[in-house]
């Protein structure tokens, strides 16, 4: 059984289950720590595992296609073997990426022309070529070619986009069965659901992408500068029609808050550069609230970055230490910040997993939401 | 009794020892990784005492004195408990980045006026006010004030300078007698060897040097661009006349080669930017020679970054996953290299001891110094 779901809380929608892959087992709701490139920023592999107990991780396939290359990762046997990383991992499509990082981006029915980011050489991602990319990087999890509408973004346009992602989909499903893993274990096919911030069409989509009854389904499209009240609104129409029995997963969401107001509509698995980018640059997310650690009120503060934490990263640096390093441009600022949010991320959605269990999961997101919105 | 030598080589002047202090016992010959401003870039602490097993590190007083200055690092109880550290460590007194760093400086009797090079504030650094400083910040060691001569230097200068850095110590030597440790262990005071590369003032300053008595000796104003062969001359008459009885530190040098050449004329403690700094733009020492990641002959080199490391990352990580991320500009690329380069220096350092205490250093230094000097 490829997902199994243990408790169903009785006043949400929100569950906890377990997902197997070949490379071990994970409990949701679960969040994976974006690895761009082939590295969590700042962050060790051997910290992932033994300190944040990072249960998963995500690769970007636009960044890793790009630089260091296929032909690298599959001389290595794949991104786990290249970056020494034997836990889950799951790839995004590059669809992402394409539309807010490459250049001269030309949308076509057979795919998106687009010259690099990095040298400007030209390229053509395809929903074929993306099912062979990501068979050469071996992730766990793979997901279907899709475009990312932009926020605001017309109707008109928006249902255009929705219908190619799903004529998309359709080869990628048929590319992907007719294609088999390169390294010896399984790889999940998972479709994403568009349509923008228009109910009718996330509704079309997520019927659509119910439909073609592969292991899991993923939200795209949210968190793209829409109002938070249209991403909530969207989102309880799709975990709606998605079905209960495979793992929902929301791309590229977001604050503390977002995630558990996310599981308790019944999503299961979150990535977001959010931890580590804004943890680079100075913000916290703690168990009481938001910092900003280069906020003046914390200068003098020689009280651990977080009591509450699990990390040792918590307990043996002070906040006016890591706000002089932040400051000061220090590489372990960055370091320790990062390994600081993510260890909070993880332990929050083994907290939610925690509470869902219970049977308490309501009440304590409620309290949750309104601890972790306060900026401290 | 502070310092105890334990073995002497037959056929050169290296020894190894044992250096006492509150904080723990430093073997001799050492090299203290640079930890600018209270962080060795991209090493966490713990990585600094469990993996590469540093003794002592290096703190530079002008980086600590402008941020995050000294009521913070007084108020935490001294730079150890600021930045989570208990083993020594040692401060250089700031002259070397007033002359390198910082702007409009301006050099009188009583000291060294400059301007900050982060905000442009003015401040004036005194041999009284340096040793204040140090004992506020709290190193084990505490060096005194001093002019660092550029290269090349005309000899009326050097000459010159030397005799103000001589006058600096004897008042600086009276107000570090006249002051007390502010945290409760004892702080040691070096004085600095100046004089350029001309024989008869390194000489007069060796043996002013010598003169004061002090518990260790230091030699700066070396490395700073003269020819090697310079270098060797100057430290060859210098460690002839510093004290055997004392350790004696080469400030600021060098490479793996230039340690072992050291060693030999009897030289105890080290400290260089080298293997950090080099380390983040892809310059690795290994024990096969030197390494430039970036060049392209690694790019699928899938062997471990050094078989014969002694760290987790020369292990964990290959050569061709290591070049990526120096090339991507990703943090890890840089976390690597530093932890790999400090593990080699140490590791280096630890084989000189074992070597000197088997009466086979000169035979080693030898062999290692032709393999040391190879471009891989």
């Amino acid at each position: 059984m490829f997902f199994t779901i243990h408790h169903n809380d009785k006043n949400t929608r929100a569950r906890t289950g377990i997902i197997k892959t070949d490379h071990g087992e994970i409990e949701t709701p679960i969040f994976m720590p974006v690895g761009t490139a082939g590295s969590v920023k700042g962050v060790h592999q051997r910290e992932l595992t033994n300190d944040i107990k990072a249960q998963i991780i995500l690769g970007n396939t636009y960044h890793l296609y790009l630089r260091p290359g296929t032909d690298l990762i599959s001389k290595a046997g794949g991104l786990h073997k290249f970056i020494n990383w034997d836990r889950p991992m799951l790839t995004d499509s590059g669809g992402f990426q394409v539309f807010s990082l490459a250049e001269n981006r030309k949308l076509k029915e057979e795919g998106a022309h687009f010259k690099s980011h990095i040298d400007g050489s030209s390229h053509l991602f395809t929903p074929e070529n993306i099912v062979d990319i990501q068979r050469l990087i071996g992730a766990d999890f793979i997901m279907a070619f899709d475009e990312c509408t932009p926020f605001p973004c017309e109707y008109k346009y928006a249902s255009k986009s929705m219908e190619l992602t799903h004529r998309w989909l359709e080869r990628g499903i048929k590319h992907f069965n007719s294609t088999s893993p390169l390294y010896n274990y399984q790889q999940f096919f998972f479709p994403i659901v568009q349509g923008s911030v228009y109910k009718d069409l996330r509704q079309k989509s997520a019927e659509f992408i119910a439909s073609c009854n592969m292991p899991g389904n993923a939200i795209g499209g949210l968190s793209v500068g829409e109002p938070i009240e249209d991403m909530y609104e969207m989102l309880d129409i799709v975990t709606g029609i998605l079905p209960a029995d495979k793992p929902r997963y929301l791309m590229g969401v977001g604050t503390p808050v977002n995630l558990l107001e996310s599981i308790a509509m019944g999503v299961d698995m979150f990535d977001c550069v959010m931890p580590t980018r804004n943890g680079r640059n100075g913000m916290l997310f703690t168990s009481e609230g938001i910092i900003n650690i280069k906020n003046r009120k914390w200068a003098d503060d020689l009280s651990p970055i977080d009591t509450n934490g699990t990390c040792f990263a918590d307990h043996q640096y002070s906040k006016a230490y890591l706000r002089h390093l932040i400051v000061s441009k220090e590489i372990l600022g960055a370091q320790i910040a990062t390994l600081h949010n993510l260890g909070f991320y993880l332990e929050l959605m083994k907290d939610a997993r925690k509470k869902i269990k219970e049977g308490i999961f309501g009440e304590w997101k409620q309290e949750m939401v309104n601890k972790l919105s306060q900026r401290l």
